[in-house]
């Protein structure tokens, strides 16, 4: 049994609190809304990010920050990507001992276009932290409340620690398989947004599946393209947390990212898809941290830049699939060969 | 404008004389319902196949397959994969010039396990045929019927041939792209109507998009380490013809393969999905090709072979997906290293 810090109280935290506890740990969540905290402490549900799951009693949760780090063997990080830095920054002077840092967000930081491991090494002193793992894959946190069969990849650039993760997660509902590339792992991850927010708006035109499919495939693409120029390993995007991730988050219902996509193809504004969403839609972010990223490596990506073109420079979402539409001629493996060529290892 | 002959009249080769009617082509469509063809001469439309979509006039159909065939630059063959070999016995002593042959159907032959470009080299004389290519991708006929954006490959042993085929049919709603890696092609489209029957399975079962996602990464796993043993290259897998028509063909309501696996796993019999569906699953006859191609090239396809269990020796659903999950802790780059390791060209 080990002590396990869950960082953050929405609904895959909260759904990953619930296998950790179904596996015997011993799981503190700590979130900065009483009420919520209340809630699962009192009635064993969190209404609001997983409502009708039953949530082990054994479950504590806490607003107390402090209390809930020190002595952890394992920490969570499950806020969104935004708030990473200063949860971090308030979390650090409560630690009492070396603990595993596994995080299980996705996305890229703007600008200084870290990884989320490369944001937490940069947070973390060597005195509290063992390794940084990555936890990422095809997981609507639903269905893991729900106990329906899950696969996901653990990643570190320790494999001691990936496995150590492996073994603190895994069961006979919830899979996790091991893979040494994090960089692969985190690119596939964040970037899947961009094309899930793409499919949205495809869907939101009323275009279809076929569309969808072709879209998905392109953006695999550029996805690798990118994901191998920055040193991944080309493999990562055919397995769980490339395809299976893209897969899930372009074809539910429950992806907010899809969500947001469909009313922007339905012709609402970014600005009231936000309000009107009222969660965090990480692929808005991330389309502009890998629009600068294919800037920074060169590469091509034509889906991150039509629909960075949508998000922040207001052109019509009908003008943006134009100019991807409008293409001559072509030889399908060209793209693909430029992606994998020599690169696989 | 080229004399092009549709071989079938289903729900594909209709879309498919529209796409060729739309580029001003003379198309001609046979079938052997006179009723349907008399419908598509008289109301220009296939109720029956293609519901609510207006056909163009010119395209001209018959029962008369030697009036169909005789004089034309292309012959399209959209029959099911079991009729490929009668249809075109009957055609070819009618044919009059040598044509570019296209087949759009997707499957294998049970026992002599050929390709289906393979089953039409066998059946045509060289003196009927210039060349064999095959058209493929994501592409439901519902939405090309409704001009919706659609993207499919153009393959072939003889680039030119494949070239001809995408002038032929290309046009702004309808994308094509050519690659010259024809067995690729031809076993993604075909296998991938097995993961649609498995992933029916699993829907059918409740169990949800995250293991849904988990079978269809690890089908294209499966998929592109039988077709690279068979000579195909890796890269083919990645594109519109490997995961593309996988996506669509998993997630889709309107996959016969998908739909027929749901029935099956809300715990209908074969035999009675069968006779409820009225029309032809491919994925059944290609499940049994598949596991015996496995067999042959030694090529460990633990889906194909749950789903031979449950097709062909009774295995309850429940017992085939509980094979699949009760694995132990897997390192998930090893099979897709198996897979591509060294081959990528």
């Amino acid at each position: 049994m080990k002590k396990v810090t869950m960082l953050g109280a929405g609904s895959w935290g909260t759904a990953l609190a619930l296998v950790l506890a179904d596996n015997h740990h011993n799981v503190t969540m700590w979130g900065h809304r009483a009420d919520l905290i209340d809630q699962i402490n009192d009635q064993h549900e969190n209404k609001d990010y997983l409502p009708n799951v039953k949530l082990p009693e054994s479950i504590e949760a806490t607003t107390d920050i402090g209390k809930a780090v020190s002595d952890a063997d394992f920490i969570i990080v499950a806020v969104p990507t935004k708030a990473i830095r200063e949860v971090l920054r308030q979390a650090v002077p409560f630690i009492t001992k070396k603990a595993v840092f596994v995080h299980v967000s996705k996305g890229i930081e703007p600008d200084s276009l870290l990884r989320i491991s490369e944001i937490m090494e940069d947070e973390l002193p060597s005195d509290v932290r063992k390794d940084v793992v990555v936890l990422s894959g095809p997981s609507h946190a639903e269905e893991v409340g729900l106990r329906h069969p899950t696969t996901v990849t653990s990643s570190s650039k320790s494999m001691r620690a990936a496995e150590e993760v492996q073994d603190l997660f895994i069961n006979h509902n919830f899979r996790v398989y091991t893979n040494p590339d994090i960089i692969g792992v985190e690119i596939g991850g964040a970037l899947k947004n961009i094309i899930a927010l793409a499919a949205g708006i495809t869907d939101g035109l009323g275009y279809g599946d076929n569309a969808k499919a072709a879209l998905i495939t392109r953006g695999l693409a550029e996805i690798a393209r990118l994901g191998t120029k920055m040193g991944g390993n080309p493999l990562t995007f055919s397995g769980l947390t490339g395809v299976g991730d893209l897969i899930v988050t372009c074809t539910s219902v429950h992806s907010r990212n899809w969500r947001a996509g469909n009313l922007l193809g339905k012709g609402y504004k970014l600005k009231d898809v936000l309000e009107e969403m009222g969660m965090v839609v990480e692929g808005v972010r991330t389309t502009k941290a890998a629009y600068q990223l294919s800037e920074k490596y060169d590469v091509k990506m034509p889906i991150t830049k039509a629909l960075h073109q949508v998000l922040f420079n207001g052109q019509k979402v009908e003008t943006a699939v134009e100019s991807l539409m409008a293409r001559g001629k072509t030889h399908e493996m060209e793209d693909l060969v430029n992606t994998f060529e020599n690169q696989v290892k």
